[in-house]
This record gives structure tokens, C-alpha cells and sequence, in this order.
């Protein structure tokens, strides 16, 4: 089987590595959005008892890493390597997190692309039998960003209406290129157990960079919009498969703005715009009520970091969901990069999940 | 063969990924320091045209991996994935390299230890044939390191003894699955040519962060020394091999100071001491003179970067080394954790670089 065709960016994994387990950490807001209920834990106290957000971040991070171990019926030392990345300056959060678990670590970043970032490598050592288990994972909060890239949050500055909420959110997941020997039961909301389904990676796009020329760092959606559209459309064209052959397709933090963007952007591009309509979502569109005065919605690593551990996964082994794209976006801006008048370059990272039930995989 | 066992950190690559070709740019202070001669480009001026230190830097990384691909005899579309670091927050020297040069892109972050972490998933994703070419790299400018870690340069702060200089270098190679067919012939010193030997990646040990407790940022070489040790212990003991079997083994940049504690360290380990002295060596200790006035020595991801893409390469291709251990080392703080109280973690990540006239590979 041919894994990369010259000039594709898309890796076929023809071991199809598992997703053994994930968990998934948030903070007080994101508890009470609408994705509640999906997520393992929801914090009633976003310093999560820590003296500074940074460590509270870092706290999220290992908390649902350990958790996804914890789950997975693996041990640290089954674990050959952990790829994590965040949005704080020298990836504060995981390194301090990787510190604590001491194992075998890959510091990623692509900013709010991390997950998948870390998916897509983490997957290629697993599918190789480079490692026989990784562990991924990614995070933001909301205080920590808006400290180092916005304004303290003591300042109280208004936010323009296209801005986005850093979701305090972690997410963190354990795959492997076997399969996990005892199932645990899940039930359904209707109480039925099942054994749930096996969750496993079958391929992954690998994007470029595009850079839409946005210079507005509250535009982060627009920015990001581009990219996101580009890699799916890559993905579309390299492995033949049309959008109809997902349940559903997530982009990573594109925001209500963003979402629009892409769906205008992939309806010009030919994507029939019902099928669109039936099938594809933004994490940050979702991970909060327009209610909770978020603006354009959320975004930040952990945004998609937790909906892709918590909701699709979980959906996914229920058996609700059978193929689904995700695809973590990320704004590669620096903390000084629009002061030197750069605009804003975005990139996005694809990742095709599949159970057995959904048929052939490749 | 097995790829890698429970419990170890080494991963073994059996289809030996081969580099293709290396490129190295360094700033006008290490273009007169004593490897001056095995660097492809000296800059006469460290802001190599630019506006700002941040676009100098990311200029000569893109300068690096250009000529490194110019070299490979590859076209960008035989790319399929460009991996790539630096020390400015939110990798801004390669975020914006990879968005000129429209490669898909993977943003790795190791601190100084990024030019390890980079060779080893490029060397998994060419060993697995899920890319037929990869690129990677890393960079680091004084001047940027200088504005984000420590004070502005007009503040003209004294430094300490122990203080380390950030090297202005950038560093690229080519990696690939299969040999370059026309292979360009090289002279050495006397003017005889010859084939160049062919560099292969047969082996990388992933390390773990290893914190020491020191929580002077001016003391890095101590902070990172014994994360080197603990990678180079566990390289050993997973491989079965005894430093004997290296010509030359390499930390990235612990300095003076810090070459001094892990000789040490390694000494107490049961490692001879003279056989240490014999191959043992620190990048941050070879880039510049003493005379130099860089205190403690080199540092930065592009000072190991660029002392493997120039001078070790090099030497392995005129057939001068056979086997040579790297490992980049990197102090994982961030630009605030010293302030909130926070130790300095350290971690690196070995890769043995191995010509085929040096004998058996694994």
C-alpha cells in the first residue's frame, strides 16, 4: 500500500492505529455550554487550585493526560513517547505537565492546530511500530492567553464583536497500534450497554501554511478560514473521497465568522452547500451558547483538544458517529509578529476517524 | 527487527533513512569563530537586510533549508513534510519561513533541543516511507534571544561567567528514503576528490525531562547537563553500545560550564574518563574561541543545528568520522516560569548518524 503519493500531503495509515482512550478537562464556562455533558471533567474553579493560570493550565493538561492513561489500561512505561504542544510562550503548559509524568516527550506546536498536529506524528509512530503507544495532547486557557496575547485580564478591555474566547480546555488522548485487551461496557442514554466501538486513525493530511493576507489579530477566524479550507480540499482530492463520506467534519476553532468564511470558501470551491450544511461544524462554534458572550465562539488548543476527546470520541464508540474528519486550525501569529506588520498566516492539519462498523476504511 | 522496545526510549530505524544534504548560514561573530570553515554561509551582517532581528532570523533559516533542498537535488513537491524550530514564541522564524516556502509544514518545540527532536520524527517519517522526503531545521539569532529571554541589547547589561552566547546560526537538512542518484563529488584538504560517504540515521533515543532543580537562568549548561546524561545513559544501555563505538559524541550546547558537569556525571556513571575525553564534545564549547568573549560558550537551537549540518556532516561525507552520536539539549523554561518560582527542566534527544564504510549500522 502506498502510504504518500508524490506532491499529496495526505498519509494513508495502513495499520490504522487505535484510539485507546481519551479524557478531556474544562473550565467553569465550558461546563456550562452546550457540550456539557461530554467532557469527563468540568472545573468548578478555573485556577483548579493553583496560585498562577499558567500552572492551572499545565494542572488541566496533566489531569487529562493522566486520566486518558489511567483509561487506556496501559502503564507509563508502555508509553514510548507523549507529543503535546500549547499556546504559551516555550509550551509552558505541556512542558511542566512532562516534567511531572517523565516520559519520553516531543514538545508540537502549531497553535490552536496542536491536537491534530500531534495526532497525525503520533499516529505515524504508532502505524510504523516506532512506538507501540503515544500518548497526544493539547491545551489553552482563557486567562493565560489573554494575558500574553491580548490584555491582562485586570485591564477589562473590550472585545470587538469578531473576537474569539480562548476555551479553558484540555484534551488529551492514548493511541496505540494494538488493540485494548479488556472493553469496558458503555451504556447509551437509554441505558442499553454496548461494547463500544473501536476508534481508529486511517489517514491524515498534513497542511500548508496559507497566509490570506489578514492583518487583524481579532480576525483570527478569517485568518484561519483559508487554511482550513485548503487542507479539506486536499484531503478531498488526494484520497478521492468526497465530503459525503463522513458523518461529520469538524474544523478546530474557526469560530462562528471563520465558519461562515469556510463554508462560502468550500461552496465556491464546488462543495455542494447542503451537503455541507448536513455534515460540517466548527469546534468553536460549538463549544459554547451564543448566549455566554463569547463573540465568534471559542477557540484556543484545547478547544478542539477536548470536543475531539470528548464529543466526537464519544460519539464515535457509541456508535453515533462512523467516519469523521477533524481538523484543528491554528493562527501562526507571534505575540510580536503584528507589531512588525506581518499578517497573519493560518495552517490546518487533517485526521480521518473511523470504527470498524463504518465499513472498509480506506 | 523490532523498532523499539517496552520501556526503552531508542527507537531503531531498519530502513536507515538517508540525509541528503545539509545547509548552514551562521552570523558574522561565529563565521570567525573556529568552524568557520565547514559553515555554507557567513552573514558580514547579522541583520542580513532586514527591518527587525525576528525577520533576520527567519531569512536565514529560509536561506538554510533553500540551499539544503537546492543541494538534495529535490524539488519542493518531492517535500512531503517540512519539520522545523526555533526559540521566539510561536516558532515565528519558522511559521513564516514555512509560509514562503509552502511546504506542508510541522512546527516542532524543544527549546535547543529541536534540531534532535526534528531529525528524529523526520528520520521516522522517511524510515516508514510515510514521506519520501523530509525537510527539517532550526534556527536561533542573538539578537531575538537576546530582546525575548533576557534585556534589550541597547540595555547593555553585564552578564554573568555563566551566561552562554546565542549563536546566530540556522541549520537544514534533507532526509529521504532512498539515495540520491547523482552523487556530487567532494574534495578534501590535499585536493583529491572523492565520492562522499553516505550519511544514514540508524537509531534515536527520545529523551525525558530531567529537572535538576536549578533555577538560575543564567545557569543553563548546569540545568541542561544532566538531561544529556540521562539521554546519552539510556541511548547505551537500550542499544547495548559503549561510547567505544563512537567517533565523536556531541551535546548541543551545555557550554563550558555545563560540558564540565556532564563529563562529570558521566565519569561517576561508570564511564571511563578517558574515553570520554577522547570523543566527547559540546557544540556550544566548539562554535566560538574563548577569546571570543561569549563567557560560558554557544547556545541556542541553531548552534547544534548548524555544528551538525556543517562540521559533522561534513566530516561524515569526507569519511573523516563514521559514527557520531548528536544530542541537542534544551532548558525548557519560558520567558515568565522563573518568575513564578519554577525550576528549569531540561531535556535531549540523541541520533546516531552513521556512514556505511563505518562498518554494521545496527
Amino acid at each position: 500500500m502506498i502510504k504518500n503519493k508524490k506532491g499529496n500531503q495526505t498519509i494513508v495509515f495502513p495499520n490504522k492505529p487505535v484510539i485507546l482512550s481519551t479524557a478531556s478537562v474544562v473550565g467553569k464556562k465550558e461546563g456550562k455550554g452546550p457540550l456539557s455533558q461530554w467532557f469527563d471533567t468540568r472545573l468548578e474553579d478555573d485556577t483548579f487550585g493553583e496560585k498562577t493560570w499558567e500552572k492551572s493550565e499545565s494542572k488541566m493538561l496533566k489531569a487529562a493526560m493522566t486520566q486518558a492513561l489511567q483509561k487506556s489500561g496501559r502503564s507509563k512505561e508502555d508509553i514510548g513517547a507523549m507529543l503535546s504542544g500549547d499556546l504559551l510562550n516555550q509550551l509552558m503548559s505541556s512542558s511542566f505537565m512532562a516534567r511531572d509524568l517523565h516520559i519520553p516527550f516531543l514538545g508540537m506546536y502549531g497553535a490552536c492546530s496542536t491536537m491534530t498536529e500531534s495526532l497525525m506524528l503520533g499516529a505515524v509512530l504508532t502505524d510504523g511500530q516506532y512506538s507501540d503507544n503515544v500518548m497526544i495532547g493539547a491545551s489553552s486557557h482563557y486567562c493565560t492567553a489573554e494575558r500574553q496575547f491580548r490584555m491582562p485580564l485586570e485591564h477589562g478591555n473590550q472585545r470587538p464583536p469578531s473576537a474569539q474566547w480562548t476555551a479553558t480546555a484540555a484534551g488529551a488522548m492514548v493511541l496505540s497500534c494494538g488493540i485494548k485487551e479488556r472493553q469496558q461496557i458503555i451504556a447509551d442514554e437509554e441505558g442499553n450497554t454496548k461494547i463500544p466501538e473501536i476508534v481508529r486513525v486511517t489517514c491524515g493530511t498534513i497542511g500548508k501554511i496559507i497566509d490570506a493576507g489578514i492583518k487583524d489579530a481579532n480576525q483570527m477566524g478569517a485568518a484561519m478560514a483559508p487554511a482550513a479550507v485548503d487542507t479539506l480540499l486536499n484531503h478531498l482530492q488526494d484520497t478521492g473521497r468526497s465530503i459525503t463520506d463522513y458523518d461529520l467534519i469538524l474544523t478546530g476553532d474557526l469560530g462562528y465568522i471563520g465558519k461562515d468564511i469556510a463554508k462560502d470558501l468550500l461552496v465556491g470551491a464546488g462543495i455542494p452547500k447542503q451537503e455541507l450544511d448536513n455534515r460540517y461544524d466548527d469546534c468553536g462554534a460549538m463549544i459554547f451558547e451564543k448566549e455566554q458572550d463569547v463573540h465568534s465562539g471559542g477557540s484556543g488548543c484545547g478547544c478542539s483538544a477536548s470536543v475531539f476527546a470528548g464529543y466526537v470520541y464519544k460519539r464515535l464508540i457509541k456508535g453515533q458517529l462512523k467516519k469523521v474528519l477533524i481538523m484543528s486550525t491554528g493562527a501562526l501569529l507571534s505575540t510580536i509578529s503584528p507589531f512588525q506588520g506581518e499578517s497573519i498566516p493560518g495552517i490546518a492539519h487533517a485526521i480521518s476517524l473511523e470504527t470498524e462498523s463504518g465499513g472498509a476504511c480506506v
